[in-house]
């Protein structure tokens, strides 16, 4: 069995799936409007440690990486479902509560609704599915497929911070008060992501971005599923990824901060592009958002290309995967 | 801490939401109809375990509870998504490939199309989030509190076959060649249960039913919801519980397969209430159907009689619950 991502390709084909494959189902609202809607389990011990992170926390990251793919489509959240188990030790604290609090703490700031969802226990282990919808204007919701040659690619936010937030949590750092103010920005970003919702709707509705992606697996992965989705290729600039500024406290090589960026995962900033015709339109419009340039969309299908002191290498899609 | 059903009450009340506690979220979709939608946790060694069912069965079984749901509704299932997470050692078999087949063959059979969902890593258990939904005509999903003292309560099919075919898991027996007919058949119940999709949307088309749930807790615990959403009370005659035909060959004695039928649970069949005044008309245009005409809705609140031999007694509901 090959990864992830190839199983849920031969899924696809098989069944002639035609809404698999995004970062969002979109589905026929009525006559102006889609739903987009998603689905995200998150596994304790594979996904998150319970003794690393708060059920404040917690709560918040199942509703956050769920808004994050409403995001990338360009929709605004409206609902959601929370379906958790949970083992009986955990049950007779107040565990629970405290997560839900985390959870309607995020969806109160996007007005979103709990609408359903289900409650079981589990033998030993505490996992989550986080469902989200959200609306779109009919037909617009942005796709990872809409890249073409030439198109400018740009990312929210900064890269890394998660990735080095996570080594922190691995060499025994906890967001408690012991740790730094960097340490605690970067252990925020791992912990307690937050979704780029508004510059995402903003893009959407001046019709700015070709294709969106939401940077959950890395970089190098999310741009190669957008390049596979687009049938394009990319070539991005080493110079131009936007490093969390944090990164250099931890006292790595830049080489290393860019491979936290490039292959870290789970920063849930959007990765999108851009037509080069309305550069100026988008310059102009969106200046109040923190948008970097990294790139540009190619020719040459599914190669991505890292230039780097003005040197290219292949760069190989090197995130997170489950198998 | 509480059962799950006061934790949703309680989390319902306190965040103020209106759409929690029927069998599924009811919301607009366009001005002729809504959208029904449901989600449900099946987690290893809790709602199944591995050794006693196979692949096919357990993602059949997987759609078959939400789709069960979206029936109670009133509704016509439409499209789905499907969260699993699985540890690496089976990965690598052909579980996953045998249980989308399993899946896929119910959803063919109601045309339900799958549009999302994701895949995960466990650290050692299978655990499934079911994701369904449903379309029905605006304002006319058939809701638990639309019940009122007099109506007549019916159930499809037979109940305490899902509970008999568990007890024959328990004690060794096996879906397999070795299995007779009759076991066979209550295993079938158990392990690859069979939405009442046809009868539940033909009962609202006809405006036939005031109010609906799955029997998936058990016919006590699943009545005791319905009379709680309805504010009224129940009495039910035991002579009238339809038993699944099978339970006799067990040998045990008609209270103890009463019991079976009355707090077994994940039966998933329908129990509804009807308008006296309509049962001309219920007895004549559903009579294809085989339902069951076990009580009565009471006007003495929350409160479920059980009729035996002329004698009454209160019945508890007594059906499954993690908490």
């Amino acid at each position: 069995m090959n990864s992830e991502f190839a199983f849920i390709e031969t899924i696809r084909r098989r069944f002639s799936l035609s809404k698999i494959g995004d970062d969002c189902a979109v589905l026929p609202k009525d006559s102006k409007t889609d739903l987009v809607i998603t689905s995200d389990l998150l596994v304790e011990d594979i996904d998150f440690r319970f003794d690393w992170t708060t059920p404040e926390f917690l709560g918040h990251k199942a509703l956050a990486v769920s808004l994050s793919d409403v995001a990338a489509m360009g929709a605004k959240p409206v609902w959601a479902m929370l379906s958790i188990g949970i083992p009986e030790t955990i049950w007779k604290t107040d565990f629970v509560e405290k997560f839900y609090d985390g959870w309607f703490g995020l969806a109160k700031k996007y007005d979103v609704e709990l609408v359903g969802g289900d409650v079981s226990k589990t033998p030993d282990k505490i996992v989550i599915d986080s469902i989200a919808a959200g609306l779109v204007r009919k037909n617009k919701a942005v796709l990872r497929s809409g890249a073409k040659a030439g198109d400018l690619i740009f990312v929210t936010g900064s890269l890394g911070g998660a990735a080095a937030g996570l080594t922190l949590l691995e060499n025994g750092v906890r967001y408690d008060a012991a740790a730094n103010t960097w340490q605690r920005n970067l252990l925020l970003k791992q912990l307690s992501p937050l979704p780029q919702i508004h510059a995402a709707q903003d893009l959407n509705e001046k019709n700015l971005a070709t294709a969106m992606v939401d940077i959950s697996d890395g970089l190098s992965s999310d741009l190669a599923h957008l390049c596979h989705a687009s049938k394009v290729g990319a070539e991005i600039f080493a110079e131009k990824i936007p490093l969390h500024k944090n990164l250099r406290a931890i006292g790595k090589s830049f080489d290393e901060n860019l491979d936290c960026a490039l292959n870290g995962g789970e920063d849930f900033e959007l990765l999108f592009t851009v037509n080069p015709k309305k550069k100026f339109q988008f310059e102009n419009e969106l200046k109040n958002y923190n948008f970097s340039h990294i790139g540009e969309m190619t020719a040459n299908v599914e190669t991505i290309e890292l230039i780097s002191d003005k040197k290219s290498s292949i760069l190989e899609p090197k995130g997170f995967r489950h198998f």
